[in-house]
């Protein structure tokens, strides 16, 4: 930094003149080597919630405990488990199992996948993630939206009606790509990745997905028997209205009817939390009750569709039939990161949410890896994709489950169904299947976050919009593309156009702030204050040298207009400017030289470590850092400037 | 907001035992719509020169002719146009014009074009920059990199041997497009996108292209007939090594000749600013010389290659030339593309830095237009893409040039060669063309830019790292794409990834700096003092949650080991938070919450207008923003704090 007081003159601090006046003065960060700064990013983007801080300064066979702990949060709560535990958790499991099984058999075919893959994906990956998982609300099963974007991609290419075995095949071969996504987002710490789906994104994209869901369900709803196999509104609408020769009207009454029921149902839980239970039961009595009436009147033939014979016995091994095969393979690719991150992001959201209610801590990136695992495992036992629904996972907490074992109870009863129950599923009409998902999706579809979002921000709002017609005009992958495009372009741009504040004194104090803000705040003369709000850097230089320059012309002509003293001084308050590069740093030699044309002093305050050091690297001739110009507050800055502009001009120009 | 002193007795301002403090207000900014905001935020996005400023308040007349030399700026500087500067701006211009014959026909052949073209892209372009650019230095004309990038890219789908009609025709349109593009982002006003090339990233991509470029050479110089088609390193110099026994030793030595001659020239004009006529002058003398050396010992039959037999006369016309057949379109809009990004950048980035040495504006959307049009003009008129070469460009300056005559001159120059010299060019060797394009683009390695970048940010190094070898090893998109995304990406992860620092007071004062940079700042006990130095969206809400739990618990721990008081005040310091969204606002009420359970209070400090307008509007309860939780500054709220913590307890737990 050299010594102060030397250099120009005009900057001089004239202290004698003043009443004693502190003036602190701006060091540089204490030196820190490239290796040392790099190692410090590293972690604060991959290990910012610093994972093995308990480790620290423990014995090592505590080491290896809090390990196995870490890596099977089975074994941190199992060892204080309960009965009175127990007890809470088998009313949930069994709750939340009276849904699944509408809901597994429901989705399977939302994914134009066997009935009973779906009940064999709510037996395994439950165990999995009860061993792995360290949320104790979440209750794990297929879920709409992935078992709608895993059939809508898959069918772009391999027809589920002509081809069903390689269409199953792949749907595990995608099921174990999406795992195998998870698993190495949680394991690489790549886990913030799924927060650039924002929550605008989300609430768009999932309302389109309702909508897109909903219209597919017309085909069970409407008995259609010759649908489209396009997913948008219009193709899906056209086929619906060109067909009305296929409309059953027994299959409308009884859909209308169940879907009646299953709405009031929706609404009285909502309306009044403690009937939870009336919705989450609804669903397995319509299905009872569907499938009695089905088989009483014996309505399959009188234009009523049902699932038919379903085999009976535990998941069979699949394993053998995953397809790596070149002529598939970015096709499973493809739908295992779309649907994996789209499972992941919903089950992470439910896992975070429940956790922030009742006050524990959810690890994402374990998280990650146990959802990952969960899949991976059940690629090879015929489930397809799974993650925490949150739905059921708002029954299982609503009926107060308390830890993971109410997922061992469902899976325990699915797995019952599996082994004894299936025969009664034959007479299940595909109607009533409809009515669960229309039902089930149309919670997705919410107004008061988009209303709150709208009040909030209208970017967000027009991302919103932006992710719900492209997914309900376009395709699921295309909404979800725009919207996250838009997101950060958004982000570049606040960082490409960066908000540079006009400052002003508030009277009586030493508090500068932005003029248009405060309407008390004054200029003051002979000063002109900007604040920089960003990083400068190859995006923005040539952006802030032209503004900050028209700022200066701008108070300029009004100054002359006024006949006010003349600009001496520009202080730019760098306190925001959070980081700096090599473009970055050539914005203060072009200013300085524009301003010394103009007779006038570049000053700089208060900038941040990062900023300081690199402005002092490229700054080799000391133009711009030398003390004199260089403050760490504006008071400081102005009041020591005015002391200087005050003095006789005995020793300069 | 509420009165104040209601709520939470925690945060009770507690006046009377203080000696008198004044607590300055946060206030809301004042009410502006949201078309006003949007006006506001679309000017400084596409208008933030403001180029309208002119017109404000002048009369229909004299709008018309701003107008109009807006349009033209040779109505601006034309009227004023003296026998003096026309003086310097004919030296200057013939200066240029002895460079410009010998570098466009070399440019023309690195373009894989017939030499005359490259004449010719001298003569129309000059003349419309001349009545539309506002640059006064800029030295018009083909240059070797887009040369490099159109004849590679062209060369991949189209061979100029076998289809010489074709490839000329596609270079045209290619060139057409390039033109279309550069005016469309002038006139869209979208001429920020040239930002975002880093200064690092551009010199990574010169010094590549440098590289490509005198690889490519080596055709010529070695006199080597069988030559690669690829561009690579690796490629090129197989292809060179196994083709030794075409090496011609007479060809190698008139090579390596000139090559020294013109490098001499080249060192002596840097060295001694004002010899710079030498290096200006030496690649005319080398062609003429080695032209006459050719004629005198018929050294054409002897193994030297030479240009052969030009056709005399001035462009002809070529808009039936342009080529928009579907079958290659995409490759000329692609080339157009790229070739217009780079030579537009080149262009703009010559032009700002002369105006900013000589201190006059140079208005970039304008310029766009300017070089756009002039590339339109010149796709009909048998040019292809040029732009303000920088070389040329230093040396019209160098020889006092005063205005955009001197490219008039030139091109007037160049129009008399065209119509009476070209036989002389007849036996011209090609080896010495292939010096003067290594000489040339020689000076594109800039190895003093590239250390000042390792010692500034090492992060701007390794783009620039990523953008050269991309270009060597890879192609020159791939080097361009590799480098832009990561200089993007590196934006993004500020954003994800952003600063937060514990704030300690420097003593005897109420200013509060980051602890870890002002050794003498120290924390203030029962406070816990963070600042957050980035937007808070989406991207990082989750981050800085966990991180500013994190914070607390580190120094809680560190509070417990030392005894001292625990935390009872958070504070976030909001000053540096430049926009918030709807995620973001959700970190505030999640904050609370968790600090609600661990007993402390949420105080901010400092929101700036937006944050502060979203906060209110999504704290429809009145949870955070109360104003006893709301400082301006740091300082105030300790203050007004302590007071609060130190009043005996009587109205609380």
């Amino acid at each position: 930094m050299g010594e102060a007081n030397t250099g120009s003159v005009r900057c001089d601090r004239n202290m004698e003149l003043m009443v004693p006046m502190e003036v602190h003065k701006v060091v540089p960060p204490p030196h820190k080597s490239t290796v040392h700064k790099l190692k410090s990013r590293l972690k604060e983007t991959f290990f910012s919630d610093d994972p093995l801080r308990q480790f620290k300064g423990q014995p090592a066979t505590r080491k290896w405990i809090l390990g196995v702990q870490y890596l099977f949060p089975i074994f941190e709560w199992g060892p204080h488990y309960s009965f009175n535990l127990l007890k809470s958790d088998v009313v949930s499991g069994l709750t939340i199992a009276s849904l699944a099984i509408p809901q597994g058999i429901s989705y399977a075919k939302l994914a134009n996948l066997p009935p009973i893959v779906g009940l064999y994906s709510s037996f395994v990956p439950p165990l999995v993630y009860a061993v792995l998982g360290s949320s104790r609300d979440l209750a794990v099963g297929p879920v709409s939206i992935a078992s709608l974007i895993m059939g809508s991609m898959l069918r772009q290419e391999v027809s589920p009606a002509l081809n069903p075995m390689l269409f199953l095949s792949l749907a595990f071969t995608s099921t174990f790509f999406a795992g195998l996504f998870q698993a190495s987002l949680g394991i690489l710490r790549l886990g913030f990745i799924i927060d650039f789906l924002s929550k605008a994104t989300l609430t768009g994209f999932m309302a389109g997905a309702a909508v897109i869901v909903s219209l597919q369900q017309l085909k069970s709803l409407l008995g259609i028997t010759h649908f489209t196999k396009h997913m948008g509104l219009v193709p899906v609408l056209s086929s619906v209205f060109d067909e009305t020769n296929e409309w059953s009207w027994q299959t409308i009454l009884m859909g209308v009817s169940f879907l009646l029921v299953l709405l009031f149902a929706r609404h009285l839980s909502i309306r009044k939390p403690k009937l939870f239970w009336v919705s989450a039961g609804a669903p397995l009595v319509s299905v009872i009750l569907s499938t009695v009436l089905v088989f009483v009147f014996k309505a399959q033939h009188h234009g009523i569709s049902v699932i038919g014979k379903l085999q009976g016995g535990l998941n069979p091994p699949s394993w053998n039939m995953l397809n790596f095969s070149a002529s598939h393979l970015g096709l499973a690719m493809r739908t295992g990161l779309i649907t994996g991150i789209i499972s992941l992001t919903e089950g992470i959201a439910v896992g975070r949410t429940f956790a922030a209610l009742k006050n524990y801590k959810v690890d994402g990136n374990k998280e990650m890896m146990a959802i990952g695992l969960m899949n991976i495992v059940g690629s090879t036992t015929s489930c397809y994709v799974t993650t925490g629904a949150f739905s059921r996972s708002a029954v299982n907490n609503n009926a107060g489950a308390k830890t993971a074992v109410s997922n061992i109870v469902m899976s325990v009863t699915i797995m019952v169904t599996l082994l004894f129950l299936m025969p009664l599923f034959q007479y299940t009409p595909n109607v009533v299947l409809g009515a669960i998902i229309v039902t089930a999706v149309i919670g997705l579809i919410d107004i008061p976050t988009a209303y709150h979002i709208w009040k909030i921000d209208k970017f967000d709002f027009l991302v919103m919009l932006c992710a719900f017609f492209g997914v309900v005009f376009g395709s699921v992958q295309e909404g979800l593309a725009i919207a996250v495009g838009i997101s950060l372009f958004k982000i570049l741009m606040q960082v490409t156009r960066p908000k540079t504040a006009l400052l002003g004194n508030l009277p009586g104090s030493d508090i500068y702030r932005n003029l248009q803000h405060y309407q008390e705040a004054t200029p003051v003369p002979g000063f002109l204050i900007l604040s920089i709000e960003a990083p400068i850097n190859f995006t923005n230089t040539t952006y802030l040298n032209e503004r900050i320059m028209r700022w200066i012309e701008e108070v300029e002509s009004e100054n002359d207009a006024k006949n006010h003293q003349s600009i001496q001084y520009v202080v730019l308050d760098l306190s925001a400017v959070n980081a700096i590069d090599t473009s970055g740093v050539t914005l203060f030699k072009e200013l300085k030289r524009s301003l010394d044309v103009k007779g006038a002093e570049l000053v700089l305050v208060n900038p941040i470590g990062e900023v300081m050091e690199k402005l002092q690297r490229a700054d080799v001739s000391h133009d711009i850092m030398r003390p004199e110009c260089l403050y760490l507050t504006v008071g400081e800055a102005v009041a020591a400037l005015q002391s200087a502009m005050k003095a006789p001009a005995s020793n300069h120009v």
